[in-house]
């Protein structure tokens, strides 16, 4: 139940890219982090022009008009080390489903409690379990 | 001050049925939760073909292109129980409300400190008081 | 590493607007906070009619048609303090640069672990140092 939004460029990408965007963001959760398959949650919104604004060298990058955030909500019961292999897939399959440079996509992974999610049906399934995914 | 985001398919619900969904929000809070009325905060936003990805049948369901999100920050103090409530009034209210299944609306609650909400003039005005809403 | 959404009424603002409303937001930062100017990451959303729904009145205000939420990512290290003095900057800032009452700036406070945050190139900086910014 990780859910992503991915901020984009208005514009720039087509239908198949959009589609493979979200491929590239549902894999890394099944590369990164062993989730499976299925768990495939996404939004994408659109930015026009001066909506997206990221400085063009901060912490020692070379952003383009490219940049794009991608906000994830994230099981809050993940350690660290599940964060930085979750950030490096993002960055790996993002990366090359929209050619762009690493140096563009910006991530933040805002934690959230399992029994936060409902998959539908008014249900909090995972609620009364143990953590997973 | 829990405050609501909901993402739904474009073109899909006139004028009259966006109020209608912003009334079966706030109204989840009233009914779910014992909140006052008018604690009514909430946006829309539109997203076009190709910028909703949820899997058909995860966890069971049986999901349509009518699917949304409805990401709803909440008082970070609320115990599993409240959690329960909302996330049931909000799927029995927003069914009523767009003429939707149960298993096309996905839920996120997003803990946030009640500390977090400025109502307007740059005040933080539960900061210094008991968590209530 | 703060990063905003803004959620603005749609066509309301010129691009020289918009610009303004971002470099507000940055600054609030700078003066609110002591962060780093380069520390700029904002993204602006606009809404249709009927998607934005604020109580007129609720918690003493006098919101108008202008009303908007901003959202911030922000270090869940911070106290009460600073996010006192984060929100008295967005407010007195982002009233100067639209023209608008305070009462119209809702702000959401979300708290993020730093090592929440990638700046790019599928990294985790500050994940393994001291909490800053």
């Amino acid at each position: 139940m990780p859910v992503f939004e991915a901020h984009i460029p208005a514009g720039r990408y087509s239908d198949d890219v959009k589609i493979a965007l979200a491929d590239a963001l549902n894999q890394s959760l099944v590369q990164g982090l062993g989730i499976p398959e299925g768990d495939r949650f996404i939004m994408l919104t659109e930015h026009g022009p001066n909506e997206i604004f990221m400085h063009p060298t901060f912490m020692g990058m070379q952003r383009s008009d490219a940049a794009m955030f991608v906000i994830c909500y994230l099981g809050s019961h993940r350690p660290t080390e599940d964060k930085k292999s979750l950030v490096a897939a993002i960055e790996r399959l993002v990366t090359e489903a929209l050619g762009i440079s690493g140096d563009d996509v910006f991530v933040v992974l805002v934690p959230v409690p399992n029994e936060g999610f409902s998959f539908g049906r008014g249900g909090l399934p995972l609620a009364d379990v143990d953590p997973k995914w």
